[in-house]
């Protein structure tokens, strides 16, 4: 298998989307026309041991919650309204009934808080713990937000703090936690909040275009980049990374920006805005962060915008997660 | 974890079908309130290597015709029309592209022949190949059939030839194909076709239940009882068992009724009628018998209404698939 991106282009092109179906496959959900007012959004999420999480490192509740806040934030990366989900989910025969209890558990505290009815799914055993999750939702009628809408010469806003979770991730396997920063890290790793509400606030104030950030803001602009047809200037600085001690950055051997950049998983919303609209620096709490422009040049160039001297330019390569690389590239995660 | 029942009972009074959801856990599938004149039927089935199937004994195309194959058996179990479908499909890093387009070109043949779109999916990559299918399908408001609804005293049917497929999986390893039967148990076994078709005209003839067989005879009729709080009693004479040559049993160490009984994935239509019904022999060329009677007792029993002497009642267990059964209990398949 070559790469993901050459994977979608084949099957977008051998499954179509025509008829009812507004929005088909290579969005974060299908788009489908359900009545006069209202279309459904669909979406579905593999989250595999040994591939997104190591059952060691998490407690099952976790596991249930994180398994169903990832469909949910596709949901919310197009606008939509979740309100019904399926839960395939495979493990090991012997694994204690307990453990399944209380994946049940943790997804259902997340279900509860968004109103998000389980109404089906499918149990098998298998020799890694693997959930499915399905998600439908709701939007009215034409208003889902696509990755495909950005136009150039928008303002590129994210929300959040970026790598946050990836930082969670390298300090999973730690039994304590020692700093306020450290507990944050863990639980933007474990129980990552999808911005369900924050994306309706932000359809309603004009956003033009949207995806949530999974895979590391270097790849997923690129996928949204692409799918929009433009290209984008992004300014180093104003990318709102999580500030790490340099005791701990040395530690890890990361840095800031590269854990911002590449990290993934943040299940952040990734957006676009017309130029003259305006934006709280803050909304629901969750800090709104512009970060860069559109550009009518199919290419994605890091700048510095706080330099003295005249703009370098840094061709911006996609660093984040893809399953089908080949071994060792993924090693920014 | 104990048993498959045991986890579903959990589940089924952790998450309640209410407001639109008419049916949740624990059918075929689930139901949903769309529309003034239509209801939503909701599907997930996971098709997992090593478990369901070997990767080395199946042309990638059959495995993904019979992966979808299985989730549209759910849609017309309930007898609805499967419109769109969601494919999450997880495989090694080092799977050949070629595989995985097979996958899909299967996958896409079977999707034609019933008008279904796949609107979307997921790709990650695992250890073992894992296809987890989600199908969308329509039926008349109300109009959904479903396994709870069998009444005592109803007369009990089903489709096709039972045992066909398990047959097929025995035969699955021997590279040559000598005979008749051994070439319709091995399409069986790889393309099994799911009786969308069928199950609309039985709910226009009066079926007041259904389920489809996935898992063997003996375990879905305990599932449709259970479901339906009845019992039944079969007449093992008149199960459609795929006659098999007495020499190919004995080589194959199973025997005719043992595999109509627990073979399991025929996907043919388990369904009841009242007793005043006539139903004609076949419909669209799939034969349709019955095989025994819903009873308010609470238990299953196997008798032979040929033999010359009363009754000889025999409890019929559940012999077929099970996920979580203890290991070595599976054997009949």
């Amino acid at each position: 298998m070559k790469n993901e991106e050459k994977l979608l282009q084949f099957l977008t092109s051998r499954f179509p989307a025509k008829g009812p179906v507004r929005v088909g496959i290579g969005d974060d959900a299908a788009v489908l026309r359900a009545s006069e007012t209202h279309d459904w959004v669909v979406t579905t999420d593999q989250f595999i041991e040994n591939v997104h999480f190591l059952r060691r490192s998490q407690p099952a509740k976790a596991l249930g919650w994180k398994a169903l806040a990832r469909s949910l934030s596709d949901i919310a990366a197009m606008a939509g309204r979740p309100r019904f989900a399926l839960v395939a989910l495979a493990f090991p025969p012997r694994t204690p009934s307990r453990w399944v209890r209380e994946f049940f558990s943790g997804l259902a505290l997340l279900a509860r808080r968004h109103r998000v009815q389980v109404i089906g799914g499918d149990l098998a055993s298998a020799s890694q713990v693997t959930a499915d999750i399905q998600v439908i939702g709701e939007v009215r009628r034409g208003k889902a937000l696509l990755r495909s809408r950005a136009r150039p010469g928008q303002a590129i806003y994210v929300s959040g703090r970026l790598g946050l979770a990836a930082l969670g991730q390298l300090l999973a396997r730690r039994k304590t936690t020692r700093t306020v920063l450290e507990a944050q890290a863990r639980k933007a790793h474990f129980t990552p909040q999808p911005r369900v509400e924050l994306s309706h606030r932000l359809a309603r104030r004009g956003a033009t275009a949207m995806m949530d950030l999974s895979d590391g803001l270097s790849t997923d602009l690129h996928r949204f980049c692409r799918a929009s047809g433009v290209g984008a200037i992004i300014f180093k600085d104003r990318i709102p990374a999580t500030s790490l001690p340099p005791q701990l950055a040395q530690r890890l051997q990361t840095t800031e920006l590269g854990l911002a950049l590449h990290g993934g998983e943040d299940y952040e919303l990734l957006f676009t805005l017309p130029k003259t609209a305006r934006l709280p620096r803050r909304l629901l709490g969750i800090p709104l962060t512009k970060i860069g422009e559109t550009t009518k040049k199919k290419k994605i160039v890091l700048v510095d915008s706080s330099a003295l001297t005249p703009f370098r330019e840094e061709i911006l390569r996609p660093g984040g997660w893809d399953h089908f690389q080949k071994p060792g590239r993924n090693k920014n995660r």
